[in-house]
């Protein structure tokens, strides 16, 4: 199985769906852009996914989200990714390596859906408060991957207005 | 006159006061922080402007918008600027010298402010838009303060929980 | 003229011309890539330059530096661009809009390009500090292209070992 | 034991003292301000790694490079990291959550050093790619760590000139 194929099977593993980010992306969007579907977003999900570094992000922060589920870090490490506490911040700068090579909107984007968080963002961020799961990193990289699609919408697809 | 006095000054006369800017500041972080005033967000805010790189970034900013309303820069670039379409990004950019010195917390409310543009911002970003005013830069400078002065708040405030 | 062809003559007129970036890149990774060319490191330049971020980064740098140049902003932050002493900082985050669309091997090579200033940087880096003009926003800038297409090198050339 | 200890003793224990980061911030500042000493250079490397960005970089990066060695990951991911090609770019990235709050001087530091591996780096790095233990994380926190301190310098010391 190749890397791409690892990450969103991974993906899937950790309670995300290609369809749950699309969704997400759908929303960010869909008043900029008429007539966008869920299966256009789709597409540019799985764009922005087999990028490498989208690729080395995904597969980096849910090792991390698993060993600290796993208790596997020191102690004290341990506790902080598990507790995600608001301060903590690593979790969103992991994210950045896929937002960054997206460019302004992609960067707007992740911050408003870090913020509100819509969709499967809540689910998995939901699930890591309630320690079912751990999710600290997880739920950024699905804000990421969202935004980075959306602003790829605005360069590429023609606007309405 | 010092550079700080002049950075105040400046913001307002393009039409931005301290107090607008802590109320964005009051919105951002009052769920998360009980007893927030609008006396303390304002010390936050001042706390921000006063840093050299706010200084420079504001200054920077202010000078770019006044000179585009003049239409000093050459004919095309001077166009990208006052027309301030989502793709240009350069705005954005500039204030990441404010927001990337207060840490993760300012970028996801930087993010989140410049998509629902509260209070201030709106405004500035209306009266942009009927081009009476160039505000291409100053909209996202100000919701990169309101947005670093929120992170500031979470780092050095009392939690209630 | 389109906004490409403006921006590689506004480059020129500006004293930079493509070569003289090719070059920079060449010495930037030519270490990692046997057979590397200047022809080939060219080709990679204008692929950076004619992405939209970049038109935008190179038309706004240039802009500004023109207008501190002519003394068209205010005395204080005129000073503040022509004098680029080093705390100023806008000039480097400017040319983020660049290098963060390239990735982290763009970022590491814009931050030693900046510091060692080879070739074309040291250049107008030179006329910049003897103020015969302002290049106060175009070395980083520079910095940025030739760090970017190194970049894209590292992603796309078939490495020798 | 509070975080801060633990951060300088976990530090330590993977082979990186307090001093042998302090002798790569005066190597980065010394040409630009005179008299600084390796102590003063310790002291600004102590406030950089008391901040809690830092201490909780340092710590995240330590714990995943020693779950790595040890084998904890999904094998892709464990390669991935201890293998540390070129174009991996997370472990400069969780870097920048220290460099960023740090501005644009710690930024074109933080590249030069990252590229020219001196000292400490250099050691470090090659006990890497021996594969004797696993630094890919490591490295770029230290170089982000000195180049923080050198930019602090650049702030708060006085200039010769």
């Amino acid at each position: 199985m190749d890397l791409k194929e690892l990450t969103i099977k991974k993906l899937q593993k950790r309670g995300v769906s290609i369809d749950s980010i699309a969704e997400i992306t759908l929303f960010l969007q869909e008043k900029y852009c008429n007539n966008l579907t869920l299966e256009k977003c789709r597409e540019y999900v799985l764009n922005v996914i087999e990028k490498r570094e989208s690729i080395y992000a995904i597969l980096t922060a849910i090792a991390i989200d698993e060993a600290a589920e796993k208790g596997l870090f020191d102690k004290e490490v341990n506790e902080l990714i598990t507790n995600d506490e608001g301060l903590y911040g690593i979790d969103e700068i992991l994210a950045l390596s896929i937002v960054n090579v997206h460019g302004s909107i992609a960067l707007t984007n992740f911050g408003y859906a870090d913020k509100i968080k819509p969709g499967i963002i809540k689910v998995i961020d939901h699930i890591g408060k309630q320690k079912i799961q751990c999710h600290t990193f997880l739920d950024d990289i699905v804000s990421a991957i969202a935004a980075s699609a959306a602003s790829r919408i605005a360069h590429y697809e023609k606007k309405d207005n």
